[in-house]
């Protein structure tokens, strides 16, 4: 078997994550590991060590590993800003390429991450796990077998209480703190964003076309700091973050369906992507993490509430077909599904299930929602990534979801 | 006893709920009825003397009844569209007025209703019923109570399969069709809006001061004609619908919260208001109406799902003191209640817990997401109604609410 020779770069807490997911792939070998701080590199490379026998290449140098002529691939997991600078550099040395998620900065990155990956033509692959997420492929399956009718609006958030993390940012080098303090945008919006794309078919038949973003005032962070005052950073405290608590983000698609997504992580809550679709036919809420079901639909004439544990789902569920081992990797299962993908297709040269065009136009749903509020919700253009081609690229799915419904 | 006479204008589906809640208060005498049908006037009439043993005047003409001296008050229930010209000429002729809700068709109407209660000083009431709802008045309580910390975003939607009711309204002569046949904005706004907009002090410390709007493509009713055409008017085959099935709406606060509020009326799905808080202290997010708990709320440093049924919040629950009598009104007793303050203040001389600034606030949120969708979204100002005395107005809420934690 030919295994992929892999790097990671970014080694904090999800890159360490990811390093593991790797490590357990018997078709892929981990050759280098980079991170800007050696401690992570020192521990990644022992702990693969440890794992392996083999002691991969650690460096705090991202070029040196991209100057690795036996790296076939990078996995990124850095903090979110150089995700798209190092991508760049990385298909430019010839390198396929899997980035983690996050929002982008500027527009000008979005369009130059789509230019890399069409003049190198370096496989390129967007790891956004919750597209592979139990719940979001079940009903991605109901509503390609028809069961939703029209699909007219989608909404979502990514609800995640992160207020501890994000104050102790500084001390544990995590690049949310600066972006709290200082930006006021959706910072992170791939995860509820990402599946409802995918469903809407964006960039294939469809696209997000303009948006609208308004933030609520930043409060939630101050009142954090100002009650654990004996155990954060003193210098915190009375400063302002400039992260508005709640940030909404209406988006308008060309085929007239709309997309509400929302930032929901510096108040007290539980973990909730609130993955909702309404279609002329049926209706789906996604319910909190920790709620059962986990899902409540509704059909056209039923009117009743229906669970997503019922029976009758069961035959539209790809995971059935996922197996156990499979789903033990992280975030159930999602990061080792998404790593499989990326890893199937470089060795067989197939099309990227979340390809560069994707991750574009779904990172920029972060500088521009940043503009948007800064101009009190004004409507922003969101651009075509795909010169046009959105016009007639099939549409296609993550994975092969059943044909139930012919 | 002093009866306050009443008469009832509108005498459909809603004006024959209210005609029989007042009937059943012993301080009320409805003295009058009138719709512009009729034989609505004649049934309710009828209705009316088997009750009470007497017979009300019946006319099609409003202005006979704003001639009756003996007419203290009119409630007003008509179809949305004349529910303020009518409440206007009422204040006009001296009589107090209660007012159904619904959105207004312009600024202008917002601001002349103002001018008239301004005017004439009659006592008005805007009856948004949902103000009163008991999750609503228990979540306030639990915030006044200060379990919440601050209030950054509150969230609500008019979730409410109403396609069978639109799509039949010509021959129901109900107003809900040509609404929907040629508008597309947030047609009904305020049982989400209001209890809301109490919440968050709105006119009183408070104010709405910009919103934006954007609306999904209009598909259900026009699915819905196409899948009962056995059974609907044969004139609605082929015909679009203006209204955009998913209508949302954020708009920005004065003091830097916002809210978020969405029609969704033209597709499958069942009953929901989703009344959501967020504060820096706690959350809470409503369910269906058909699910329980009906609301799930957590609270900061607890890390899990608290259920509004809870022991623990039974001392914060305004409808402890609710009698099972009053309980058994429309809409879960709501009805009662807001009829019962409106008679209340009325007798009394107390200034009316839901008033004219609350109902021109409230229903300009119809008009001017209009004209944002219209315009792509572009942001709208919300007037203030209150000639700047929202600076100064006391925060007082629709009841006296329980005080717990002082």
């Amino acid at each position: 078997m030919k295994k992929i020779s892999m790097a990671v770069i970014g080694l904090g807490c999800r890159g360490k994550g990811l390093h593991g997911t790797l490590l357990s792939m018997e078709d892929v070998e981990v050759v280098a590991l980079c991170d800007e701080y050696q401690d992570r590199v020192d521990a990644a490379v022992n702990d693969n060590e440890i794992i392996t026998g083999k002691r991969p290449f650690g460096t705090t140098d991202y070029r040196q590993v991209l100057a690795m002529p036996e790296v076939d691939a990078v996995l990124i997991a850095t903090a979110w800003e150089p995700h798209i600078p190092i991508a760049i550099d990385a298909m430019r040395a010839g390198k396929a390429c899997c980035m983690e998620v996050g929002g982008a900065y500027s527009l000008d990155d979005c369009f130059a991450l789509v230019r890399a990956q069409e003049e190198t033509h370096m496989p390129f692959m967007f790891l956004e796990n919750c597209c592979f997420g139990k719940e979001e492929l079940l009903v991605t399956s109901l509503v390609r077998n028809g069961l939703y009718g029209e699909v007219v609006h989608c909404s979502g958030k990514y609800g995640h209480d992160r207020r501890s993390q994000i104050v102790h940012g500084e001390e544990n080098r995590h690049y949310r703190f600066r972006n709290y303090f200082n930006r006021n945008c959706d910072n992170y919006p791939t995860h509820e964003l990402g599946p409802i794309a995918k469903l809407l078919g964006i960039n294939r038949g469809n696209r997000m076309v303009s948006l609208v973003s308004v933030a609520s005032k930043a409060r939630g962070l101050e009142e954090f700091v100002n009650s654990h005052i004996d155990e954060v950073n003193p210098s915190l405290s009375g400063k302002r973050f400039m992260q508005g608590d709640i940030t909404t983000t209406l988006i308008t698609c060309s085929n007239g369906a709309t997309i509400q997504i929302s930032l929901d992580t510096s108040l007290p809550r539980m973990y909730d992507r609130a993955f909702t679709v309404h279609g002329t036919k049926g209706f789906s809420m996604g319910m909190p993490r920790d709620l059962s079901p986990s899902m409540y639909l509704c059909f056209d004439g039923e009117e009743r509430w229906r669970s997503i544990d019922e029976d009758e789902f069961k035959k539209y569920d790809y995971w059935q077909y996922v197996s156990k081992e499979a789903s033990r990797s992280g975030h159930g299962g999602t990061d080792g599904m998404e790593l499989k993908a990326f890893v199937d297709c470089l060795k067989n040269g197939k099309e990227m299930p979340i390809d560069v065009y994707d991750a574009a136009a779904w990172m920029c749903i972060s500088c521009l929602p940043e503009t948007s509020i800064a101009q009190g919700g004004k409507a922003q253009a969101i651009p075509d990534f795909t010169h046009g081609e959105w016009l007639r690229r099939p549409l296609k799915d993550v994975v092969e979801l059943p044909v139930v419904n012919k």
